[in-house]
């Protein structure tokens, strides 16, 4: 068959002929999909056993059990066996790049979860690419076997050149040619300088009029109730930090949709538990709440994809088809798009699942193909993830670090105070510790004493010369040895800790001489590694073989003692997130935007 | 001040620095409007005592109650004294034209109704002038203090030339350079050939094209459930013609937009209290229900505005949050301009109302300017309605009537059956009644035997050099005298009914005298007449005025005897809703949409 894309499936436009005609019973469905029920998304409810007729990729129509025996016979027949058919899930908000994958390696995963439309933030490729990466990865997604959208990266560099060096610098003129040129930029991807935004920044505020000028909607990030009201009244109107459930409630009754967001709980990422009381306990509408999953592990991404996060709002209290309304239509809906995707209506693209009544995922059909069945991807999905998207070679040069940049700081000459990262689970913020230290002869014993860890930041976008910071983490339970990766929201530098300073070198040279990755060492050893070439962010592997590579560096990771996982040592530099991060320029006080030495007097 | 139109309002994206800073409490507020309970359509709840803040005509922030008292001073502060601020209500489906006034009057009646967004399908004015007449009401729409958005006439003439004559012809292609030319042309108009549509009919699916591929949405206008899942198949996602609960609910699960159209109890387009039941009985969420108007008599406007609509729906058994959302956010969601409407989110436009417990409008202000106070409207948009748009000249020449047709068809010389067209209240299908008639020696016996009166229809766009059809309308109940229209669903042809042909005369003569009207005529008298100057649909009167002689008019016709209101009687030649129906071109059965002669043997 020709390339399985979203654009397998004719726009709506050039079939309404031929759908009246299959509805009507003059022409023959391409398939049936019969004894079935159906979840209506829109009127959330289950129908009894019935059936739904596909046509050129589209839905033509729900009708009685049997009724396709009456007319024209249709090419192909299924059998649901009283089987629940649902659309598709809708995730309204996604970072491909979080599961270090390409845009056709995701598919697969999603597809798999029952996941056939995404809205995903390239941001990350952003940062190191530029438009460039960017415009790589929206050609990527053209030839992944899924419908994938961008909401334009909004905030690349997260702050300013003073507090951290990109890779990308992406202005407002340049956020406004992507929306010209790529009809699936549907929208500004979430803005995360929310400081700046509410404080009126010209540059935040020009971006978010680009998007606003072309009636593209605008996707926040917010932390703090207070900031609720002026960050609604700057134009942004959907967010998925809603941490708990009062910010969750302002939320919704500031105009902004709220997306709550799942995953695995032994992350701090799973915030619908609190947030989702906005409605289960403070009784808001759910009309205007959707499920996502934002940030997902490649493993994860196959045991806690948007599926289970829609499970878990119904062992939450929303109703089955509530909840599946949060994970379809209504993503569909926030974005205008939901005579496209999101429901079982005339006319809409045939991305259906085949549920059992738990809401497990039995089969995908996408565009009306068949990808996924009895939890498993067919050959039609295989083939087409077998001739993925090849990224150019530039994107495969982006590590650029000088030789042997100095990894650990001077020893203080006198009694300071360290302004020291704290690590607290499970919360994403991270704690500034003001440690009073005494000198030591040795590094060693000093870090020994008060519990603290090397952090180092060396700049790779080949701008500073090599530039480097250093800094401290405390009670970050590293052993011994050192962890680095080339991933470090939002910038990218790359991030290293470590209790000695050859091992810290080790790790460094590995992710630079791969072209990026994330790594564990110890006395000498590379104990796990995921190699990352693509942009030092994505693996060019298909997602179970990413999946297990990185199953295996958690394990490692843990062994090793860190009380963090790995993506949350990725966003110790997000110097957007309070209280304090590290960048390639220092040490970073948030939401004050300050730079702080590592010692004071 | 400058003219009060949508435009006063600038462009959210040019506001978002000044909005933020109002809402940080670093700028000044333009209103405070303070001691109000918000009622949230996004949450579905109202809110304990707050206050609202306003900028540049946009919302600002809520705030608690007294918090203006911390920061800048406000420039003015209203004492909402503990009523309900909702935003104001959004009606998604009307025809300006049927009020007979302009938008610019319309507007008066909209405002204080508390409605400040309209989406009108400006095709009776469409079917006259063809795009001279869609354009210069979008002119009118524009100098207009209202928010009025286009949804494109799609149906211009509503049939074919084989069954009437219209002045307008509105091709694919004049269709898609309306999209372009005109940005406030948000989706297409009812699709109101859904038979056609059905059975794919190539322009009408041309039609629908030219909306999708620019992605806007198509409205619908459909009976019968066998219809419904073609027609959404054909891409159609909203209907206001849901006249029962069991299509509301077909209508709801195929993922078609629900617009529950409610209006003076006394006429048929009531359909609110059946279709809700769709949600008050079957369960269907009511997500995607709005309420509309559709068509309203210039009196029954103020009496049976929107808000009436609204209260109805709290009446029928929606809660005051959910119906008020039904009449504000849901009708702004469904055309994707939920960021500028229908909340109290931050950004949105400053149109509010004031509401007491009874959900009764008290003010209403547009853009944050107070237009409507204690029910009254204000001298600022008093002096905005003295400034009205004037339409061309052109508008004020569309009734061509040559000399003296013949307005009485010839005796039959033989006994026959006649075609008669049934009157049945409160149903809008006319019957299709067989009666056998024996022919008689004068007209006036034959009538008053068998309960017809004579209705004629006479082509007035100068097209067929006075093209005229005759007819019998059965049980019509005129006593004596004439009534006539140049209002003649769609194609707007001058509909005669009367008892003899001297009154028929006059009221024909009376009508093309003034370039159209609405007339009362009985021996030799004019008992009442509504001049329609403005393509002999549209009075350029003000609202009261219009109200006022429409209230006259209705009066006289009933004392008439008519059996059908002047609405109703204009909607005679409507050749797209069942049974039977009279054109210029003669009897149309629908939906079979073939000719039938007046008698057969």
């Amino acid at each position: 068959m020709a390339q399985l894309t979203r654009f397998s499936v004719a726009p709506l436009h050039t079939q309404t002929r031929q759908l009246a005609a299959v509805a009507s019973g003059r022409a023959a469905a391409d398939l049936v999909i019969t004894d079935a029920r159906m979840l209506s998304t829109y009127s959330e409810r289950i129908s009894g056993p019935s059936e739904i007729w596909l046509s050129g990729g589209r839905i033509a129509a729900i009708k009685p059990l049997g009724a396709h025996k009456n007319g024209p016979a249709p090419k192909a027949i299924y059998d649901a066996k009283g089987g629940i058919i649902a659309p598709g899930l809708v995730d309204p908000h996604i970072h491909i790049e979080s599961s270090m994958i390409t845009a056709c390696a995701y598919a697969e995963a999603a597809l798999l979860n029952g996941t056939t439309t995404i809205f995903c933030d390239s941001h990350e490729i952003g940062n190191v690419m530029d438009v460039a990466g960017v415009e790589a990865m929206l050609e990527d997604a053209r030839q992944a076997p899924l419908s994938i959208f961008l909401t334009v990266p909004s905030t690349v560099p997260a702050t300013s050149p003073e507090l951290e060096t990109a890779g990308g610098d992406l202005t407002p003129e340049k956020i406004g040619a992507l929306f010209d040129k790529w009809p699936e930029a549907v929208a500004l991807g979430e803005k995360m300088d929310f400081v700046p935004v509410v404080m009126g920044d010209p540059r935040s505020h020009a971006i978010i009029a680009e998007s606003l000028k072309r009636n593209r909607p605008v996707s926040g990030h917010i932390y703090g109730r207070e900031f609720v009201q002026p960050y609604a009244a700057a134009g942004v109107t959907d967010t998925h930090e809603a941490v708990d459930r009062d910010i969750a409630n302002d939320f919704a009754d500031a105009g902004i949709w709220v997306f709550l967001r799942g995953g695995n709980p032994a992350t701090p990422w799973n915030s619908i538990e609190q947030a989702i009381k906005a409605v289960t306990e403070l009784g808001a509408s759910h009309k205007r709440f959707c499920v996502c999953t934002d940030d997902r592990d490649a493993d994860d991404l196959l045991a806690f994809g948007l599926d289970w996060v829609t499970r878990q709002a119904v062992e939450l209290g929303m109703s089955k088809e509530q909840a599946w309304a949060m994970g379809s239509l209504h993503g569909a809906t926030r974005y205008g798009m939901d005579g496209e995707f999101g429901g079982l209506g005339g006319g809409r693209r045939a991305d259906l699942v085949l549920l059992n009544d738990d809401l497990d995922v039995q089969n995908t059909w996408f565009g009306g193909e068949l990808v996924v069945e009895g939890k498993k991807i067919t050959p039609v999905l295989d083939e087409a993830l077998s001739n993925r998207y090849h990224y150019p070679d530039a994107a495969y040069k982006t590590v650029h670090v000088p030789r042997a940049p100095k990894l650990i700081p001077e020893m203080p000459g006198k009694p300071v105070t360290v302004n020291a990262i704290g690590i607290e689970m499970p919360g994403i913020t991270l704690p500034h510790r003001k440690i009073a230290v005494e000198p030591s002869n040795d590094w060693e014993t000093l870090l020994e004493k008060y519990n603290l860890t090397f952090v180092t930041v060396i700049e790779r976008h080949g701008k500073s010369d090599g530039g480097v910071a250093h800094g401290f983490l405390h009670e970050f339970g590293l052993k011994a040895g050192a962890v680095a990766s080339s991933v470090g929201h939002d910038s990218h530098n790359i991030i290293v800790a470590g209790t000695n300073e050859a091992d810290m070198d080790l790790a460094l040279k590995t992710i630079t001489e791969a072209n990026g990755g994330i790594v564990v060492v110890r006395d000498g050893n590379v104990e796990a590694f995921v190699a990352l070439p693509v942009a030092g962010l994505i693996s060019d592997k298909r997602v179970h073989e990413v999946a297990e590579e990185t199953r295996i560096l958690k394990k490692v990771w843990d062994e090793a003692g860190c009380a963090i996982p790995y993506m949350g040592f990725n966003l110790i530099p997000l110097s957007v997130i309070p209280e304090i991060r590290i960048t390639d320029k220092g040490l970073v006080k948030v939401p004050e935007m300050e730079l702080v030495p590592a010692y004071e007097d």
